[in-house]
């Protein structure tokens, strides 16, 4: 399929089943973090309907369609120009039957959707609280990375407002935000179950972590075995090149 | 030093600096969880007054009178039988002068001392909930392992009551409990700093959480490097020989 790539803009092959996606190289572009999220989330059941808050490439949508059988995911993205690249990389995987892109502020989504309308929730955040670090990176960039349009507790009561009873949250973020991200599930009902470190090697501090929030359901969080990017030769750990089917 | 041991009792080595503890085979044995929490709490500075909560056999006060220097602990312990058990631990090793007993329920300390009154709490409380997992255990060991007497919420707003401004709360848990954890110092004002997760070995799920917070400081939460307790040939890592002084 012929697909305009505008000015800067290229794509990339990601190696999961000939999927590729657009970015903008001068724009916010994926990272291990989706990578990992996508297989984080990837025991999501066929024929789901699942949402992806601040889909921004689409790049998240885009794997699960490969790592997952049936599913349907709507990706919210409230830059237009973004949402518009999102867009023509679902065509360009002629993926337009599972995955379709809204542009719109996750704020609003509660006027858009009706309470639990959704199996499971991915959300790939902003990580960085507002006023917090270096700010003086573009716009799309800046959006994508801190807090400015919405913060932590904008996409969690969200999430909580869209999912199912049972159904679950799929996120990742950074290990210094884990505090905050906890006490704010509990606020609106989101049980974590499962939490996941992800660390560079063995010797070093987490840099990553995965969490899946289960609605209304009981306590009982199980912290997993832990994933290691590196082994101790600097080579990507087996189980990452299972992530990335290498 | 001749110190009267009763029926069931016996006196096992530390291991560290010459000292001795007490313990009833029947009763509650202190494991690598007070180990590990003497050795993550060991940067307490000299000089300092610190509350055990829910002391025991006295283990934690007295490898802390090991690890730091000049330091003063208080051990709150609620079992009379247990309590007197750790003065004559503390006699044995000669520790009146750095380590007193009081045996009280830690629900009642904020009507012993004053709002304030420690620099730094340890704490090693029961892990299990009221009313799960197998209760067939003695009595002593019982309220030792499962919040019969008190709850998590009883230890942590007591800590937050009775620790200065900017003192440190320093606690050994499990992994599931860790939500439940941050919700609570969350509410009682006392912000998670350092968490450190320890693996039986790299493969593992983590089975114990050390948790330092501080009071009314400002929230970042540093995960540490992980403590592996086994390497891969099944011996213990540099890093526990290290703890345990060999």
């Amino acid at each position: 399929m012929q697909i305009e790539l505008k000015e800067n803009e290229r794509i990339d092959d990601l190696e999961l089943k000939g999927l590729k996606i657009i970015q903008n190289k001068d724009g916010f572009c994926f990272g291990m973090d989706s990578v990992l999220l996508s297989d984080f989330a990837k025991e999501i059941k066929p024929n789901k309907k699942i949402l992806d808050m601040g889909t921004g490439t689409g790049i998240l949508g885009i794997l699960l369609c490969g790592k997952t059988e049936g599913t349907h995911i709507t990706g919210i993205e409230l830059q237009e120009q973004v949402a518009e690249m999102a867009q023509r990389s679902i065509k360009l995987n002629n993926l337009q039957d599972r995955f379709n892109i809204v542009c719109e502020d996750i704020k609003n989504l509660n006027k858009l959707y009706e309470r639990g309308s959704f199996d499971s929730i991915v959300t790939n955040p902003p990580y960085k609280k507002q006023g917090t670090g270096k700010i003086n990176e573009k716009d799309s960039k800046l959006i994508s990375r801190h807090e400015i349009t919405a913060n932590l507790e904008d996409f969690i009561l969200t999430a909580s407002y869209l999912l199912k009873d049972q159904g679950n949250l799929y996120m990742v973020h950074r290990p210094e935000r884990l505090s905050d991200i906890l006490i704010c599930l509990h606020k609106y009902k989101l049980e974590p179950k499962n939490l996941k470190l992800v660390y560079p090697n063995i010797q070093k501090e987490p840099n990553l972590i995965l969490i899946k929030a289960t609605k209304n359901a009981k306590p009982f969080l199980k912290i997993e075995k832990p994933l290691y990017v590196y082994n101790n030769n600097g080579e990507y750990t087996k189980e990452i090149l299972e992530i990335y089917n290498k």
